[in-house]
């Protein structure tokens, strides 16, 4: 349904494409804050928008995201030495700090006029939310920060995250808008195959009602959803209301659980790094939930850190989900009989035993670029639908020098995704009712 | 000896391609019955002449094998469900049934268009001799399964099965019909190293020829061959007759052994599936037969259910062999001393060891396509050399609108190998007297 | 600093390519001759400037290093049976011996004339210093083997070896002739992480110099290098004399152990074996040396004997170390705080950190040809800088037919590196007074 040209554009985001052009343009999250815990801790590997980049905290505390190799001969910046205010590489000692200016360079003499000239890529680099963001496009267009609600809450009443996952980043997000693959995908087939009731999200209170009516109407920073579905009651509603935040994050409603959303940051065009974000805007996560959480039945899945070599040899280092492609995701036929409709633990779990293994164009690993000119798509993939029509003409735009408005509208991010009991049958009445609870800013 | 086209030309079997288009003239065996025993089994991942296909059998027990995605967005059925004679797509849950019909559109609403235009690939099938075959073909061009005799026989009488080897098929298949090597490769050198005496098959009882004459003729399936090697008693000869049923079959002569041969099936161009077949014409195999069978000195070699991630990552379901080059085939320098001629345990393990470290094409990986611009072909190769060109002229002959007569004459497959003492020493003569036991149509 | 096009010059040693000729006009270290010890013992395989070639020794003991792929049929002649003065291909029966003749070819009828043509191509063969050495050129270019001390010396006397590296054969150069990298890389941070005192070679008695002054002086061989320390004693001077000898050796002088050098030898492009050489021309090594030098905590990195899978899948018989990429090279980042300066265990590894992830040009893995264009070279790197120029000259001379002069001069390659006290405080007049230790011939 999407010509090559159109799903190339959407999918590659390495420097000098419209995709990747656009994303420079907003700020990306990198890794948690909690992963260069310490001043001078060991520094990091990333990735991004298939950038060679490495991660450290100075003496001082302040995080940095610099080039991955020293100017001078090439050396990967990560057996550094991280003190003293810089990451000081192994090879002759050449020092950088946080914003790639040369704080020693022992190897030329003083005086040398080369020493003036010597700096690295640097990144501007805040932290909000347990995460270290970057901003990697031009210095003057560099915005605020998007003010997402969970970006300014405490760090006890969030559970932050991220793991690698084998797709192109478009994947993972079509997956995260598309709420019409919920009532298969992650369907259980018995109550105990089922997530814990005080923490299933996608129904209301009473039998589910299978075919949810759905509306998507477009906002300044991307689209809202609302799915509307009867309750038991006469004449009643229960309406859940999700957001798409171009363009890469997403906030859902979970009306028994703590509130979240995804992150869908490009690694390279065959790997996407998902931040997830749980979050309770009242009070503190409590253990039981974050415990839970940990088990992996829900979002993030079972996880630990590691390393991952992507196919060019790169090294990065991440956190890894423990059921992967490599082991069919631990697939058990059996519960797929009676348990639940994939036979596969975790919702996150189940969401990428699709993802990594959709058709992929001519040439490409499972994963890779998604073959979009052979899908057939229906009147539910209306999400998707607007997603790649939106992201298209925001890169177009940008390609002809119009900037998108979103890094200009920070505010405009700040809202929260919802889920309520409501006499309203149409979208439009349900949102002017609840618009003092949806837009926080 | 062979041009690099031409070499090309035999080797390649991807849709469009001269030899692909050939394959898709014949039935192809694709997996085992047992391999999918049950109605509503899980299904299984296949690649075929380099088309990703999902195997599996409906709750009526009909076997199935239709492409791997599925049209909607792309997701990979293996993942779905066998449920009510169709498999479902896990994502949006679209199911098709054995004939690639889409017997369910749960997110399309009723009435909608749509719905009448959505169906799978999916091929033909047949069950016969214990394998699930397919016809990749041209519709009008379907022909009857080839008369093998062991097709028709109980299971049984029947030791079949499939294993993964690392090669071109093309190179699998030369092994298979070059007898001029058997007495070397898997040549003995003490009794103990030998196969068990009642199933060794390549000599006459007493001493063996080394040089055995060798007459190869072609038939209207592909040729016979047959060797000759005089025995310890003067003017007596032992004749073993063997044929090469084109494009993928063999048939092996065993005087003490039940009968065998293998069916090359290109996986891609760079891996083939080796089915073979041991068959008793007159009896049930016995479990003594069964156990050295399994024990891997013959074929199949030792071999365990698994799954392999081909180069471009595709999984399928397959048997690996548990000696391969990544563990030098389990060689034994010592036993190469004076054990047998290779150090190698196992008549497959050792075409292997060769097959899959051939010099390939400048490129390619070894076990990809063999140089065959660089060989020195002698007398003694005269098999490999009629295969080829007759297969490549299958192959312009199909290019310029001549169908092939072999899928037109299923009969003509119902052929014997065959071993037998005789006084004559002109095979044409051995063969007039032989042909009733040789051609059984 | 270099051009892409230099670059690959320097780089590339396959066939036909520039350096790849000078390489053939040279001997080169092909493997130890303790791998192949005994007469008709196992084969070996492996890959040199490019080509792939087997290794035996013959029942006479005559090593011979042959192409590794039987002319027949390209059957790979590492399955091959080593026996009485030939190696036999195994699939069927041609044999071929050291000189690359046809010793039997049983599956051609005699006096058949294609016998007479048939031979493989077989490389000069050489064995010094523990090691078997080839020649890969034009015959009528075959020069002496080069006169360096330590392959003329008793094996007791020697300690060789030699171990996969993943990089470009030249970025192994760079490290090992960059000795302005010695004072960091490779710096202890207390006594405890330093090398034994008795084995530590780069500075006088008493507390380091940290900033040698260098001098590097072109020769007929390649170039000699002077740094010179000041000692504890006012206007005496701590000289340490090095070698580079074109285009693959080095020799470095060790003033309490014994002498030392590396030779760097192209795998393929992207891969380089190391082979080093520990000598003492006086005596015999001790027992404690050896026990020394195998802990890996200078050179030879630990190390054990295994096979190597090359990316196009050709497997090669040769030493692994047990701290490489995959492993993160063991890191301990609290012994980098205050053991040593990389947190890593042991010279080699050190050296390999770097040069294993050193930038390469984009689309190649990291330790395939790094990217020179990006480097920002300083007064410290004149010995890479010299090295690159004067071999970008001799494969231009090449090119130009003029023949390299260093073959023909095996005697300069006989000199030593040393390290002395003098009064001397210029490297002239410093080489002039020690100039009967240096240069042997």
């Amino acid at each position: 349904m999407l010509s090559r040209e159109d799903n190339e554009k959407l999918c590659r985001t390495g420097p000098g494409t419209p995709m990747g052009n656009l994303f420079r343009r907003f700020w990306i999250p990198a890794l948690l804050s909690r992963e260069i815990a310490e001043p001078d801790s060991p520094p990091k590997r990333l990735r991004i928008l298939g950038e060679d980049l490495v991660a450290f905290r100075d003496s001082m505390g302040r995080a940095g995201v610099i080039e991955a190799y020293c100017p001078h001969r090439g050396a990967q910046l990560f057996w550094g030495r991280n003190e003293e205010c810089g990451l000081r590489c192994p090879y002759h000692g050449w020092k950088f700090d946080v914003n790639g200016r040369c704080a020693d360079l022992p190897n030329i003499q003083e005086g040398d006029a080369t020493r003036e000239k010597i700096s690295i890529t640097a990144y501007p680099v805040r932290e909000a939310g347990g995460m270290v963001w970057i901003y990697m496009g031009p210095a003057d267009k560099m915005p605020e920060l998007p003010a997402m609600e969970w970006m300014s809450l405490p760090v006890e009443n969030l559970h932050v995250t991220r793991w690698l996952q084998c797709t192109n980043w478009f994947q993972g997000l079509e997956g995260e808008i598309d709420s019409s693959h919920v009532s298969f995908l992650h369907r259980a087939l018995d109550a105990e195959h089922d997530l814990p009731p005080q923490f299933t999200s996608y129904g209301p209170p009473g039998p589910v009602d299978g075919a949810p009516k759905l509306t998507l109407k477009e906002t300044p920073y991307g689209f809202v959803t609302g799915s509307r579905r009867r309750t038991v009651n006469e004449g009643e509603y229960f309406w859940r209301v999700t957001h798409w935040l171009a363009p890469m994050f997403s906030l859902i409603a979970n009306h028994r659980f703590p509130r979240s959303g995804r992150a869908w940051v490009p690694v390279d065009d065959n790997h996407v790094m998902t931040f997830g974000y749980i979050f309770n805007g009242e009070r503190a996560m409590i253990a039981e939930e974050n415990a839970i959480l940990e088990k992996g039945s829900f979002f993030p899945p079972r996880i630990a850190p590691g390393v991952f070599t992507l196919p060019d040899g790169y090294i990065i280092d991440t956190f890894l989900p423990q059921a992967h492609r490599g082991n069919d995701f631990l697939i058990d036929r059996n519960m797929q009989r009676s348990g639940n409709y994939t036979g596969i633990h975790g919702v996150n779990e189940q969401d990428r035993c699709i993802q990594e293994s959709q058709r992929s164009i001519p040439g490409m690993r499972p994963g890779g670029l998604a073959d979009r000119s052979r899908e057939r798509l229906v009147a539910s993939d209306a999400a998707v639908v607007t997603a790649r029509r939106r992201l298209l003409r925001m890169t177009s735009e940008l390609d002809s020098g119009k900037e998108p408005e979103q890094p200009r509208q920070p505010q405009s991010y700040n809202v929260r995704a919802i889920a309520a009991i409501s006499q309203h049958d149409a979208f439009e009445k349900f949102y002017d009712e609840q618009r003092g609870a949806i837009e926080l800013a």
